[in-house]
């Protein structure tokens, strides 16, 4: 089979690269061939046994879709997008890259499946987010509340994923929404994403470096690792999408977990040394953001499709470990 | 005041002009300018003691909305929109008018918003529809249940929600958008909804003509009359919006009843003779949309800011007698 990954370069994206690279199949089916884009070229995943064509490619661009979609990917991995903060100060940027560049993918795969007479219709996992939820909110959210963001980065999401509804049932493409927990332990430098500083306050201390921490403790968060958020896309692919119906967004699995109870997980690992080196630092921008997000749900849709998170967050500490920590202290 | 209203040849539209033009103000304010446009230029309200210019205007085009935003009108009302047969039957012209054209508005005013320097941010009244809910449902669907329709036309109206709440939040525009119940009686020549039957199994009899049945007795429907549509968007215009917070999408009041009921009430007006004149023809495309409608809301937000419907079908057809009746048997 041949699959398209778009945003491949980015830390999720890249976790996808080298799983796929090591697993070599989606779902029993060996990949052939892959196609891995981002603004900048995505690394060359190590250890793949299939033919990975890896290029810089803006998706803002009008013909960027329809050249890779030409290729007729069986699966597209969707997970280009400008981040919370940025699409935040960035309105325009925000809206072109986050819901008209995927439109337009929409668009290309429609006509290249008119081009093949109807026979073409990939598989697309499309990168989503809680971000699509905002206060008010129930203490635990379940698969029928309202979708209601608070914020442009989270607007984007949430129609998208009303488009890719549609065109999955009009049978344009096979497509489903993996809503996605805020991922930690993030490896790698801070992003522009206002959430960033939830795995800084791991990684930072347990590399023996400061952190900042913009919010108060009490600030809950619904979280799932690097790891699994590379299994939630994988599993994905592979699903059998008819036991959907009509709803294709899924709220994935992941841990509730309040920032002081990450402090304690930080604790249990580095010790009172990596706790002391966060500093807290009020930041109203983001803690208004971060205040907007929901930190509890009952993601049983998704569970009951087989998606699968971590339990704790000493398990998140756990895999970060066993992932990342040596890139970090390195 | 000056206003602007889009879709003012509509049905719906006309009802507004007619109230705007028996009131002559909207809360308390006086309106001075009206502009009236539609696809086809909108009749002169009859008895109007404000300035009403009436235009032919396609919204499609990537000037009109500047055009008409360079006056700064203080409310606009948004009704244009391809209906929901049309838009399941036309992909490329529903998300064109319903979602594009629609942006273009919003997008509109922010440009003129900067050149006032930030002065300008007009009342945005757009009619949404309960087409954004989909099965399955519950019995009755309270404010906070999931958005996720089973439409294009569905889609398109729950995009511009999130984006007219997106433009709200940022201060470009004062936005509400009101889900509006299924409309009837309509009176005059059927449209392409798919709902359009649910008026005529009423208004045809009643004028001695046959209508045509397409769907089961035991579907529910929620509805309410074109007069009380007309009286939600002229609350709406003046209505304290920071109550709302960022949710500015708001299910109206109506009245849920099913065909069997509507046939019952149908009979107490027009007897025996007008029950016969319904002619049972199953038709398999409009069961199909009309089945995904839900038929009965707990729309309380709406009711606590005051929003009133009809409290019983026999209500509307009342209000259909006084309003409509006479020009269609004429």
């Amino acid at each position: 089979m041949r699959i398209l990954i778009l945003g491949a370069a980015g830390m999720i994206g890249r976790k996808l690269c080298a799983k796929l690279a090591a697993d070599g199949a989606i779902g029993g089916r060996a990949i052939d061939e892959a196609r891995l884009v981002d603004v900048a070229a995505p690394p060359q995943p190590a250890g793949a046994r299939f033919a990975a064509l890896c290029a810089a490619v803006d998706l803002a661009s009008e013909l960027a879709a329809a050249e890779l979609v030409a290729e007729r990917p069986d699966v597209v991995f969707h997970l280009a997008a400008v981040v919370s903060g940025e699409a935040e100060s960035n309105f325009d940027k925000g809206y072109a890259v986050n819901l008209d560049a995927t439109r337009r993918l929409f668009e290309a795969i429609r006509r290249e499946r008119a081009r093949s007479g109807g026979a073409y219709r990939p598989r697309l996992v499309f990168a989503s987010s809680i971000a699509v939820f905002g206060a008010p909110c129930p203490e635990t959210i379940d698969d029928d509340f309202l979708v209601a963001p608070l914020t442009s980065y989270g607007v984007q999401k949430a129609m998208v994923e009303l488009l890719l509804a549609d065109y999955s049932r009009r049978g344009i493409i096979d497509g489903v929404a993996l809503r996605l927990p805020t991922v930690v332990v993030r490896p790698g430098a801070p992003n522009r994403a206002a959430s960033g500083f939830f795995s800084s306050i791991i990684r930072e201390p347990l590399a023996g470096r400061e952190a900042i921490l913009p919010v108060a403790d009490a600030t809950r968060l619904w979280c799932a690792s690097p790891r699994a958020a590379a299994s939630f896309f994988v599993h994905a692919a592979a699903l059998d999408l008819e036991r959907l119906g009509p709803r294709r967004s899924l709220t994935m699995p992941g841990v509730s977990v309040t920032v002081a109870e990450q402090v304690e997980a930080l604790r249990r690992v580095g010790g009172e040394a990596a706790v002391r080196l966060i500093r807290r630092q009020a930041d109203e921008s983001i803690a208004d953001i971060v205040a907007g997000w929901p930190g509890r749900f009952d993601a049983r849709r998704a569970r009951t499709l087989g998606f699968v998170a971590e339990t704790s967050f000493d398990e998140i500490v756990r895999v970060y470990l066993e992932d990342d920590h040596v890139a970090a202290v390195a």
